[in-house]
């Protein structure tokens, strides 16, 4: 199911290797509500820079999205050529420069290849489609082994409202977003100032939750299209139907974020660590981040080895309030420390990180607050992947 | 040359694998100035707490070391166990338990095999010499592939004193100190608050400035030793002698700090970050390491490959203030990046990162502040190590 009134088309434009998709246009038939968020990385490339300005209006209709090349640190010519694509964009769907965004994603610093992707646009505004999102999906890709889309119905009164989401991700990554593109379209009306806000509170929860390797990138973009196709009356948050449609954007965002982290570069094993009984919730978020990001937390499962001392110090510089005799650690079902020395249960511990899904409990037992965080092991596949990405 | 009046030995008291040394004792012939540093990890193991307190004495007369065990998270027990191998030593040397302090290395979260380390304590002190300064370099080691020793002369009028330093580091090494263990043995008399101020002031610069993984430890500690043995005037602040001493014991931490980074678990390359023109020396110093903390910079650097947007990405979410269009980085004598842009020397820049010795500089000429970080690159070696670290 395809969210009514969205196109999709995708050409090869030889900006990643050949053979391979890299340029994608998403095309909605009518003006359409848009919201987003964008990196806070302070080094933005150009078309987040283009785009945070653009999106204060609250309207849009296309988005270009380019992978293979960040158009990052690439100066005024990266800012031209990112300017230039909206316009070709514009021109070939015969609607304003203002409804159009740019997307870009993979190598940061090298000039875009604008002269091989000037002429295809016309193409691809040609050949929209609506089945092509799984191709766009594909198009989108860096580093990522597989496409990630996600789909969620809404119910709306007698109607059945549409929501699908499709993302990048697999290096980068990082709360604050990640290198991560993801693009959401539903045929839901919905108010732009609710679909804002709503937005911010799902990529909070689910995108800003996740971490692969702890570096932040100069690319990350959200971006959601609502068209209202669906006939709906608007959304707002005091609507009967908000709730269903708040939920579901959060389950979607969610779902996207796990496919992120499952397709961690290199990554052997799915990692959710839950940090409970925090002074506050700030404290639970740092914690679980700061164990997440921890590579000898990370080579440590990597290797089934149930190192708890590696988490137990990665707690004590997390900066947050602990009492270090009062935290107790369970891998899956096993309680491994128990107010904060072993248990002795190491080999029961091993056994639960063997499998592919990993869940670790970190119970600080001094406030009542809790904070889940999404990770992946650290192999050497990442190490391959990333000493060799540009060769 | 060793300082005079130190006096060192060692164990296999099997809390290490089978032949491998894993106690050692330090001891100076008569009572001495002691000054110390500690990690700064809110869970600091049972040794830590100890010596922490101790030392508000600033008098010690020997250190017992062991590997192999970091008596950490060992809760009641780890602190009993401390404290008794504290009595055993100062029994054996027959001095007051007040001048003995007590530090481990190795795992987290297993018991002290106390029973197997009790009976050898006596040993140790019935078999002091001068010359097995190189056996106890050895015996602190975990991961470590080789000893390290700093040894510097220093003129005092018509003597000469001599300062010598071992220390062992490997992984889980950050600022605030590393998995690191230091002890500088001095013949030289100096004023206890002297030495305490001096060693502070030389850690900052030396083993502040490094990290391998950004994994901070709950063990580090630096100790140093002042027997006065030298028989010159005791050095203060205000001492002629005191620059000399000064510039030599700042000399020795930096060397060790080196001897750490060459030595990081895995590590094909030793990196060097420097970065100039900050609005002050934290903004600096921030920037370093945030780069040299980056997984992506890191592995490109193994791969030999010149990615210089992974280093302004890390600039960008350093969090100091910065302008992207007047960043220039260098890569050894190569400028890569010129005013946030590239100068299209990758090739050139890719041959500067072929050998063992990197340097790396980028100047955010907005100030004129600067810091260096060492650091070193991230290879497979280093998840090997770190996933079967324990088996």
């Amino acid at each position: 199911m395809i969210p009514k009134g969205f196109l999709f088309s995708t050409v090869e434009a030889a900006i990643k290797k050949p053979g391979r998709k890299d340029l994608a246009l998403i095309y909605s038939e009518v003006e359409a509500n848009i919201a987003g968020t964008f990196t806070t990385n302070k080094v933005k490339a150009a078309p987040v820079k283009l785009d945070i300005k653009k999106i204060r209006s609250g309207r849009g209709q296309a988005i270009l999205i380019n992978s293979g090349n960040a158009n990052a640190c690439t100066g005024k010519k990266g800012m031209k050529d990112a300017v230039d694509m909206i316009s070709l964009v514009a021109d070939s769907l015969n609607i304003k420069p203002s409804l159009v965004y740019v997307c870009s994603t993979g190598v940061i610093g090298t000039p875009m290849p604008i002269e091989r992707i000037r002429p295809r646009i016309s193409e691809l505004a040609d050949n929209l489609g609506r089945s092509a999102i799984g191709d766009v999906a594909e198009a989108i890709m860096t580093t990522d082994t597989f496409p990630k889309i996600v789909k969620k119905k809404v119910k709306m009164g007698n109607k059945v409202g549409c929501i699908v989401g499709i993302c990048k991700g697999a290096g980068m990554i990082c709360p604050d977003m990640a290198t991560m593109l993801c693009f959401i379209m539903t045929d839901i009306a919905v108010n732009q100032k609710t679909l804002d806000k709503t937005l911010i509170n799902a990529v909070k929860k689910s995108f800003n939750r996740i971490t692969i390797d702890g570096d932040r990138s100069t690319n990350d973009a959200a971006l959601i299209m609502a068209n209202g196709m669906l006939g709906n009356p608007q959304i707002t948050e005091k609507s009967g139907a908000y709730p269903a449609f708040k939920k579901a954007l959060h389950e979607l965002t969610l779902d996207l974020s796990k496919l992120i982290v499952k397709d961690g570069e290199g990554a052997s094993k799915f990692i959710e660590i839950e940090v409970r009984g925090a002074r506050s919730e700030a404290d639970a978020e740092k914690a679980a981040f700061t164990v997440a990001n921890s590579n000898l937390v990370k080579t440590a499962i990597y290797g089934n080895d149930a190192n708890w001392g590696r988490i137990m110090a990665a707690l004590g510089y997390s900066g947050i309030a602990l009492k270090e005799e009062k935290i107790d650690i369970y891998f899956g079902k096993v309680r491994i420390v128990n107010k904060g020395v072993s248990t002795g249960k190491d080999k029961e511990a091993g056994k639960a990180l063997r499998g592919k899904d990993i869940k670790i409990i970190i119970d600080l037992h001094i406030g009542g607050s809790s904070a889940k965080v999404l990770t992946c092991d650290l192999t050497e596949e990442y190490i391959r992947v990333n000493a060799a990405y540009r060769t």
